[in-house]
């Protein structure tokens, strides 16, 4: 599909500095050869944009001097880069319809212009809604909702119940609805607590691949609007994330526990179940929460490798650290030196 | 499903106080505005017990006299919870039969009161005990064996040759019995060791979505009775894991290692290969095992995250610790404070 | 399938000790009471070895005189064991054709000697190579391609233009070619990036149970030849890993980062987007890296769990850190010692 970049300027909202009547039809980098339209965020790039021979760039007015090539200017390049490739490189389409091996159960509602794909299984009373892709091997258990415009890419299993809002994306391999980690202890045993809840997911929320999200084990799950979750992230029973909070990969988020809004998680972040952590909070990678967190900012424990034998000594060291503070308050005492212990606790 | 309050007493052992005819359908918490049944099991919700207004909670002795509703009373609420909680929350009965679109090979045994749900698969050999369930997509290899009761929630792989015991559960996307990370090498290049064991699971296992238990090398890797596996756990081959033991989401274990009975694993703990974990060992979430650990009790590295800035701060200290132990030393000796090296390994 | 260790000697390359005509048909552990061939790789298993009651064994010749049983002796016993235990437990033969339940599109090419397995799906514009096996329920998205003898064990999700080399294994729950986690913000909201990149793997890479490798976002992710994944790994959109690299469970890559050749990265790792890890380089479990690594060797940054009251101690102190350096200058001082700075930072 080739629009042209006048097409472009009006339906994003962009000024156009060049012809607009160039037609283009892939997005591509800075330093590609082939006659893509590329996007400059940063004056980090501003070297590479004025080495350019891409079709068309689009960037904001402090750069717009810089392009060799036609431009689009507008306030968030980033932003409306992205808006332009997905209509440039759109999901592929689906006819309406079920696929011949798809076993959809009479009393489910399926939407005629929603694709079922081969091999899908919907459940009874499941419900989904007008241009959902229910892609291969995705299940719908009894009573799930799809809203309309909702995309199981493939493979994605949402267990009975679980409610998905409109446009929500589903990677290959995720698991909506799975039972939480529950058990009451007698003697040794663990006795099974049955999870009655559910997974309620808002709108234009996507879910990576191979992330699993438990369902409730009394209320609910729940996942608000614009949400995004990457690939092998664990949700565990009850917790809630709010809107427009973004996890990467390999997130562990343990038993009820609350994240606000806005937030940013870091890749590999554990967090402990039963705290709350409030809104615009950024995690860096790697880091391990173990209490609520409610001031905005950043926050992080991630420790850096250091070559083996270094790193072995630092560890070696750090065990001790508790005789290092006596040896320093000996010292102190017989150097007559007074220790401020309210100095001591001032980070805590 | 209904039941009495006094056919729930007989059945469970509870002494009710108040009316034995009162029905209940569903549990629920104890701040809902429906007929449920709840739960106390800690005098920390003493008040919210005095406030419920749910028909009947399920309490000890201490909390009996705080009930404003009819009560069960036994010695472990939350056990008895969880077991009335299966009573009245059961799994969809599965009716026995085999679905038309499942493949099974004429040299797998299905018990006839077994379920085979659409798009599964059975492969040569296999046998499938009364009363299992095996879900959607879920695929059992050449001569792996189901015993009694056994569920394959959905999507469940199951390769050939493994075991599960009685009244096992495997959710969605679980792997058994996938090849082990088993590499000689020759100059740069890895050649492949086969993996010719296979995975043994006892009864009552429960195991998580997403999770992931290789075959063994040489011999097998053992889960046994009772133990809870949560989602996206990684187990390796020859892992050897002992009875009623739980690890919760996200916990690595590398080959070879044993785990004793009755542990409990944090959630993102990685534990190292070829050690031995002893019974009674709980691990808070996010640790990290290198060697051995045989004494009962609570074991922890978890680093809680800080503000970065702070956080920054203390790692660059961190980095020059052993600096930092130089210059006490040297301070000692300038002071003529001996130091007391053998203090300085007691933590060891 | 028997072998006479005759034939087994001339094949790999060992000198033969012992009788030519002996039949092998297993292999297995030096403690086995059964007829099988077994290896030695290291001086520590001498007692084993010596008593040893198996087939025969297949060593260097350092032990060749501990034998009591037939010998292969040979280089590299391990790498000759791996490759005699693959031709002893070779994977199970897979008849050339296409299963009646399988789903392959009139636009894809599949090889006559190939295997599509039941449920397998194949999309427009597929080609499978010569031998491949495509297991149940794998699918293959738009464009993807398989060269010769590459094995998609099950339930493999290859996405739109995913191109697999020669040899590869992928096992149960992979995902390759899914969407990357690129989003721009815009406001309080992410915008999705489309991701237009594919993922390209090399000849004789294995990708183990539920590891997921995201498609480029602009360009492609690349795993080169002889890379081997473990379970449960996570590669970001455009990562590159280097040849005969292997990467141990749940470790996460994140976006844009190269990784060397010949690398070793411990379970449990995780590196940082945007970085670049040299040739050669060693990771151990559980490290964190958030920084490039170019000089060969090996990295840590594991803290072994320790008891958790005197673990709560250390991590006081640690966040502490900061005022004991304080104090230690102010002691310096009034010792009238000289902080050295220079040294202070010889460890950064």
């Amino acid at each position: 599909m080739a629009v042209s970049l006048g097409e472009l300027a009006v339906r994003y909202g962009c000024e156009l500095r060049g012809d607009p009547d160039l037609c283009i039809s892939a997005v591509g980098r800075l330093d590609s050869d082939e006659p893509v339209l590329g996007f400059v965020a940063s004056a980090a790039y501003r070297q590479a944009l004025r080495e350019t021979r891409i079709a068309a760039v689009i960037l904001d007015a402090r750069l717009a001097g810089d392009a060799p090539v036609p431009a689009l200017v507008c306030a968030n390049p980033h932003a409306t880069y992205a808006r332009i490739a997905s209509q440039l490189h759109p999901w592929p389409a689906a006819e309406p319809g079920i696929h011949a091996t798809a076993q959809v159960h009479p009393g489910a509602q399926v939407h005629p212009t929603a694709h079922v794909a081969a091999f899908a299984l919907i459940e009874d009373g499941v419900s989904v809604g007008a241009r959902c892709f229910v892609g291969p091997y995705s299940q719908l258990g009894t009573g799930a909702q799809l809203a309309a415009d909702v995309r199981l890419v493939a493979r994605v299993t949402v267990c009975s119940g679980v409610v998905l809002g409109e446009r929500c994306v589903v990677h290959p391999g995720a698991v909506l609805g799975s039972d939480g980690f529950g058990y009451a202890r007698d003697g040794a045993a663990w006795v099974k607590v049955p999870q009655v809840g559910t997974v309620r997911v808002g709108q234009d929320v996507e879910i990576g691949a191979n992330t699993t999200i438990d369902r409730g084990a009394l209320g609910d799950t729940l996942i608000a609007d614009g949400v995004k979750l990457d690939n092998q992230i664990q949700i565990a029973h009850n917790v809630v994330i709010g809107a427009h909070t973004a996890v990467a990969a390999c997130v562990g988020i343990a038993g009820s526990t609350r994240i606000g809004e806005r937030c940013m998680i870091g890749g590999g972040t554990g967090i402990t179940g039963h705290i709350s952590i409030g809104d615009d909070i950024i995690i860096t990678g790697f880091g391990m929460i173990t209490r609520s967190l409610d001031k905005p900012g950043m926050y992080s424990s991630v420790i850096p490798v250091e070559e083996v034998r270094h790193w072995r000594r630092i560890v070696g060291r750090l065990k001790r650290i508790d005789s290092m503070a006596a040896r320093l308050a000996a010292l102190e005492a017989a150097a007559g030196i007074a220790a401020a212990p309210q100095q001591e606790d001032s980070n805590d």
